[in-house]
Order: C-alpha cells, then sequence, then structure tokens
C-alpha cells in the first residue's frame, strides 16, 4: 500500500467533497451527454451531424439530451435563416470550457479502459 | 458564432465518439461513483472515513459502488490483520491515474457550476 494511511480514527472528520463537482461530474458522465458535448466540440453542428458523430443513440434520446444541455447552459440552439430554417447546436463558452476536462478524461480512458 | 461550421453537407461524415471515453466518463460519471473516486484519492481509507467524505450517501449505496469500482480495477479492498480485521479501500494505479481528470472536472466545475 502507498500513501498516507487517513482513517477515521488518526486524521478525523475528512472534508466533504466538492458539491460542485459533483453535481458536474453527473452532469457530463450522463449517460451520452458527455459524448454529445464531445461530438460538438469543432463547432456547431446541425441535428443529424450530431447524430451521425454519437451512435447507437436515438434521435429521440438525442433530441432530450440536447435541451438537457441547452438547460444546463452548455449548449445553444440557432435557428438560421426563415423557411427552409436552418437549425444548428453550438457549445456555450461554459460547455466549450469543457474541453480540458474531456480531454483529460478521454486520455486516461485510452490508457486504462482498453484491457 | 465561432468556430468553423461542420454540417453533414460540408464535411462529410464525422468521426465516432472513442468508445473507451464514452464507458470512461460513464464509469465516472455514474452517481457517486466519481465523489468516492475523489475522496479516496490521499490514500487507503476505511469505509467510515469515505461515508463521512460523500454525505447523503447511504452505507448500502456505498458498498455497491466500492465493490463496483473494485470490479472495474479502480479500488483496491485490503484486510488487514486477524480478528478484529480492518479493512481498507485504496485507488489501484488505474484509479490514481483519475486524478488529472478529476482535477480537470472539479476545477470546471469551480469555475462554472456556481451560477
Amino acid at each position: 500500500m502507498t500513501g498516507p494511511v487517513l482513517s477515521d480514527e488518526t486524521s478525523g472528520p475528512v472534508p466533504a467533497v466538492c458539491p460542485y463537482y459533483h453535481e458536474a461530474i453527473e452532469l457530463i458522465g450522463k449517460r451520452w451527454t458527455g459524448a454529445i458535448a464531445e461530438a460538438l466540440m469543432p463547432g456547431p453542428m446541425r441535428f443529424s451531424a450530431i447524430a451521425d458523430a454519437v451512435p447507437a443513440l436515438s434521435d429521440r434520446l438525442l433530441s432530450n439530451r440536447l435541451k438537457e444541455l441547452e438547460g444546463a447552459g452548455i449548449v445553444a440552439r440557432h435557428v438560421i435563416g426563415e423557411a427552409p430554417v436552418r437549425v444548428e447546436y453550438e457549445l456555450t463558452d461554459k460547455g466549450r470550457a469543457l474541453r480540458p476536462a474531456l480531454d483529460s478524461v478521454r486520455a486516461w480512458a485510452r490508457e486504462w479502459m482498453r484491457d
């Protein structure tokens, strides 16, 4: 075993985990939402392009997840032009700021999840 | 809007999201598992200390999550000594390698989740 032994007897109360972290990890970890944010990193995309980038995800589920990400301020939905309109989805500043976190998770995954 | 427009018409098929990433983000994002891994970062801990560090988590749920993390190779369980034995949980190398990813998620959370 490595590292200091932290037990409830020797070190007193352990600080609680940051609630923001907790909320964030659950937000980006929710089924498919991390993958959708990752797919949107290069720039604005139409619904169909996002669907192509995240296989095995039904249109209905993708639509729900996009609404959730919009509600969380991570994705913005743009309606462009008049009939026929074009709808595009784009990461907000908050969403783009996720890049280092998502890159870091991906690096870990590539090294450790192949087994 | 910023960044290049990637639509299904102009840029052809979008590469699929890395499946390892996808699996990883779901693993660490599953309710409470990220918080438990975070709590274990300083070193081996007894069950009760982990429970103190992750509030609002029942012992039964914590026990289940620790078994899952053990199954995923992220946590190791050690039984130390003879009766009365002491049981400690510790991150494996794979679990400790999560640190940059978890730190990065926490940094994003602190900056963007307070609103």
